[in-house]
């Protein structure tokens, strides 16, 4: 029977941290392993007092259809924010609200790849933008991230090679590495984008959640002309909520349009509503401040208690902000190994394999810190210093 | 610069609606065009009590990430609907919520359909499908619909022609035409399908709303085995939540629940929650037969409306529930010139042509009933009634 399927299917990985996740639902173990925001960080309250205004104020139209573009008012305070935060001039036409950032990947996949065109990733990359541009069947290459962004000489190699279609990028403490672009790399990798006429798919779920120095600009205000620049409120308000856009040139606005509208007409109106309602009414500002305050403490305790438990071998990244950070074991080592020693320990994390598409990365692996509470961040990072240990035969 | 999109946005039409609902947003014109539900048909009060209800009760679980093949409770309770009203067994696990059932479309056309496979539409056909279709390349071909369902015969000689991956249909009420299936037709047309071993797309959004006459089984539960049910809550709660499902078969769930996830990771949990506290805490049958009661009033004035203003030889179906009629002028005439003078008279529909994939259609044309008070319904068929006259020199 499994003849009736699309050849695309084949080629798209099941999520490994979906079947992860699984394991980790016993809440008996400690797990870095999702990509949970803290459920503490949501504004249950205000978001109450938002839909009675909401429901109040407009009555049934926030529940009627509306414009596959989205709602004009959330559209507009997406466009003032970035010329807020960075000079940056978009237009609110040049804004799709799309479920979450997720979706607006699967829109630039229907909207930009041809089967077997070339896109370049990060090494390691963004799982879900794996999953979501393989149903559009391209080919990959990824070139490998440095301390401060994406190794420039090997890209131009890459971009070199032959016409790369688009380029995918998360500039802001990446998921799953925590690294981030310097300026400087930002630069380059606008420059050499525009040489090769590459598109650049630049994703940026996590910039709002800055702990340590200073925000830095989208590549997007270096390149404007083929960036496609996606956002996200998951982060920020509320990840169940999936509100997402994307800010694209202003060419490209109407297959995004029709595009969105063949997949689902449009994005949920009420929550859109209900977001713009709170966006108006409450203080974002403080509210993302709390978060980050929050991350940066989560993310000190892990890294303070790596350096406690963990074997001096074993290195990890130093985020400036976001949910990651990533850990290499020594030479040798497997992550994918280790995981199941870990689980016997009571924590569990994401072995980095899946977030390579060259078969590399078995060193690898993936520390969620906004999810877990200081308490068992500590109490997590021991047991995984005691699973490290056990497997170097010192434990 | 339009090299970079992909090919499949050049075989996608642009929806002709669209274009129309945007002549028709002046609120001097009554407008047939759109296919929204009536507003007052939104239960804002109860979901105001239910967004409260979940929030106190779940906090903020029902603003986290969530499972991409939606909440339990709601899957449950749509499983055991199709129990409750034709006997059907379903498990919750063959119930994957989507974003409208237009999110289906798109998931469907993910998982089953290669380029150039052939995928048979009725004709007319919905629009929403032959867009959401489109995007990835099939090769249409469509079988006229008569008053009691699509011609068996004709829909033999097609199946026989060729493997066709997939057939299209709309059996209760069909958008656009308001034609539903015989019982017979239900069988005959799971026979045929069976024996060529293509899969049922069975598209059901206004099932709930028939004001006349019984109420007819899924063609699902005559062809189990290879039927796509896809279910809607848009026309009997809100649309602009944007809260569908898919019920498939269990050996095509995995990869529905893979394409969800790359798609958007999962529904808005906020929504499904909202949802399945409204329909545990409400009367949704005596909602429905409200929804009910109201359109077959509205369906009458519109047909009595037609019997008085519109010249004899003017055809329209008689449907039994649903949104929309199909209206089909006299030879010679064009729907879509018609919609040029109707303007003008102050009144909107949709012309046929978008419903065809074979550029014909040109007498017919879409009337909504559901969204215009009855007194607008009738003022805009007198409306109409005029365009036709001047039209056919009368007037």
């Amino acid at each position: 029977m499994e003849s009736c399927f699309a050849t695309r299917m084949a080629t798209t990985p099941a999520s490994f941290i979906r079947e992860i996740l699984q394991v980790t639902e016993d809440p008996g173990i400690i797990s870095f392993a999702g990509g949970l925001p803290h459920p503490e960080t949501f504004p249950v309250a205000e978001m109450a007092e938002a839909v009675q205004q909401v429901l109040e104020r407009f009555g049934n139209r926030a529940l009627q259809y509306s414009t596959t573009e989205g709602y004009r008012p959330l559209r507009e305070f997406i466009a003032e924010r970035y010329w807020v935060r960075f000079g940056m001039t978009v237009d609110p036409e040049q804004i799709l609200i799309t479920n979450g950032s997720q979706q607006a990947q699967d829109l630039v996949g229907k909207v930009l790849l041809n089967a077997g065109d070339r896109v370049v990733l990060e090494r390691p990359a963004y799982l879900g933008a794996i999953q979501a541009f393989s149903l559009y069947e391209p080919a990959f290459t990824s070139v490998a991230l440095e301390e401060d962004g994406v190794d420039l000489e090997r890209l131009g190699d890459v971009l070199a090679e032959g016409l790369a279609k688009l380029m995918y990028t998360v500039p802001n403490f990446q998921n799953p590495s925590g690294i981030s672009y310097s300026r400087e790399k930002r630069e380059g990798l606008a420059a050499l984008l525009r040489k090769a006429g590459t598109v650049l798919v630049e994703d940026d779920p996590y910039g709002e959640l800055r702990f340590r120095g200073e925000a830095l600009p989208p590549v997007a205000s270096f390149y404007p002309e083929r960036t496609v620049l996606l956002g996200s409120f998951s982060k920020i308000f509320s990840p169940g909520m999936r509100l997402g856009w994307v800010c694209a040139p202003q060419f490209m606005m109407r297959h995004f349009t029709v595009a969105k509208q063949a997949t689902d007409l449009h994005t949920s109106a009420f929550s859109q509503y209900v977001l713009a309602q709170y966006l108006q009414d409450c203080d974002l500002e403080g509210h993302i401040a709390a978060i980050r305050a929050r991350y940066g403490l989560h993310c000190d305790t892990m890294l303070q208690a790596i350096a406690r438990y963990c074997p001096p071998e074993v290195r990890c990244t130093r985020p400036d902000g976001g949910m990651f950070l990533w850990m290499t074991l020594p030479e040798g080592l497997s992550a994918t190994a280790l995981f199941e020693i870990a689980i016997k320990e009571r924590v569990a994390f994401v072995p980095g394999l899946p977030f390579f598409v060259d078969g590399s990365g078995q060193r690898c692996m993936r520390l969620n810190f906004s999810n877990a509470s200081p308490e068992r961040i500590e109490e997590g990072v021991q047991c995984l210093g005691r699973a490290i240990g056990r497997m170097m035969g010192t434990g």
